[in-house]
């Protein structure tokens, strides 16, 4: 059963004056848990990958694909839901916004090289052991999902942050660049599910190690999968949550 | 980029009068954009076990698994979305809330019905195949799902159709049901995602038929999994969409 009515509760107005003040947790202290199981989930895959899978290297062979799960999960996962987080940072909402701007721009900038070096360590990958690109789901659901990513971050930029965008272009595109915000990040550890999911059904055939038989690998492996599906799940939340928001969206500095 | 700020535009106030009414699109011609899509995407799951995957039959063979697929998205991506979106439905905004009420969670359970069934088919496939159950990511993913599916129709049942739950319990609980019915469906879509990946590489191993080879399965399978998550992005968008919410959720009968 899912979405009965409206996100306000029955008996309050529209305005976001919510009757579920029980609810209400401060932003820091969830914003600190977040960064907690943001890193742990970074921790776990370079563990994985360095435990299980063999290290890292540049020589193209599956110890540079290690790469590639470690980068998607720190760029496109966890660093882009910092970005995604900034403007509900209580600090924000008053005083200048360009330093704000910047710093939203900088960490999605951010997540996005480190989104493409992890594309090209699966593609170098590929490319040295002969093997075929973009064939698979995972493969289609990352690639659209980084290049819808590439589409906000050019966008975004165009519209907020260089000075000739009219306001009207601003105010017309702000709840779509906030709605894809979201959606390119559900896409993301959707893709990190499936991605596991795939290495994991690589990696594990034979004899004891068998996935179906869930080795130690497998089960940290797969905690990983759900503590990526749990950090998008809860960075969705926050982004939602009509309480976090900034109160006055209209203050005058929109072009600084 | 994502999230710079509110979902309101930068020039607005924030109870929903939107600047963007440009964007403005009716509900119902969306809708039923939305239902064709729903449907491809249960015909095009259909014709892949069907076509390509041997067809149907409850013998435990793998004739018995592609009830799977099809019953998971049936149920628990197109008739789930469905049921999330009939308090979008602008007559549902006047008049008694209970035949509405009865048609969501109807609804609801019809798609847990078919989850439930789709789990059994998988279930009774790995068991006359000797194969483990609940091993992969997929089937963590997936579980989890349905069973907070589960907690999910059992406790809005419980609030807002039984009729002891106090005002300022269904109030309370409200937004919470809300929250996870998207919540839901992201994660049902994320798991037809990781499982359609996976039975691919199950299924296409051999000869010219192998998967990295992309044949015209892999093609059509993978195009069902972008559809599936197209769906529940415009799903989730559609449940989103302040303007498409009920004017006045403070209308005197939630406790009908």
């Amino acid at each position: 059963m899912a979405a009965p009515s409206d996100e306000e509760g029955a008996v309050g107005p529209r305005c976001h004056h919510r009757p579920t003040a029980m609810l209400d947790v401060p932003f820091l202290p969830f914003c600190a848990f977040l960064g907690t199981l943001g890193l742990l989930c970074v921790a776990m895959v370079g563990t994985w990958c360095q435990h299980w899978r063999g290290g890292f290297s540049l020589d193209g062979s599956s110890r540079t694909f290690n790469w590639h799960p470690v980068l998607m999960v720190t760029g496109l996962v966890v660093l882009y839901g910092a970005a995604a987080l900034v403007y509900r940072i209580p600090n924000t909402w008053s005083g200048p916004k360009l330093p704000w701007k910047v710093l939203h721009s900088s960490l999605a900038l951010g997540a996005f090289v480190l989104t493409v070096l992890g594309l090209a360590a699966v593609f170098c990958f590929h490319n040295s052991q002969g093997t075929p690109n973009m064939y698979s789901l995972h493969s289609w659901m990352g690639l659209g999902t980084v290049l819808l990513f590439s589409c906000q971050w050019a966008a975004g930029f165009g519209a907020f942050l260089l000075p000739w965008a009219p306001t009207w272009l601003r105010a017309l595109y702000k709840p779509i660049h906030v709605f894809f915000g979201s959606t390119i990040l559900m896409l993301s550890v959707a893709s990190c599910a499936s991605g596991i999911n795939e290495k994991l059904f690589f990696s594990l055939k034979n004899g004891t190690t068998q996935y179906k038989l869930l080795p130690a690998e497998a089960v940290f492996a797969n905690t990983l999968g759900l503590l990526i599906l749990i950090f998008g799940v809860l960075v969705v939340a926050a982004l939602a949550r009509p309480s976090w928001k900034r109160p006055h969206s209209d203050s005058p500095d929109s072009r600084q």
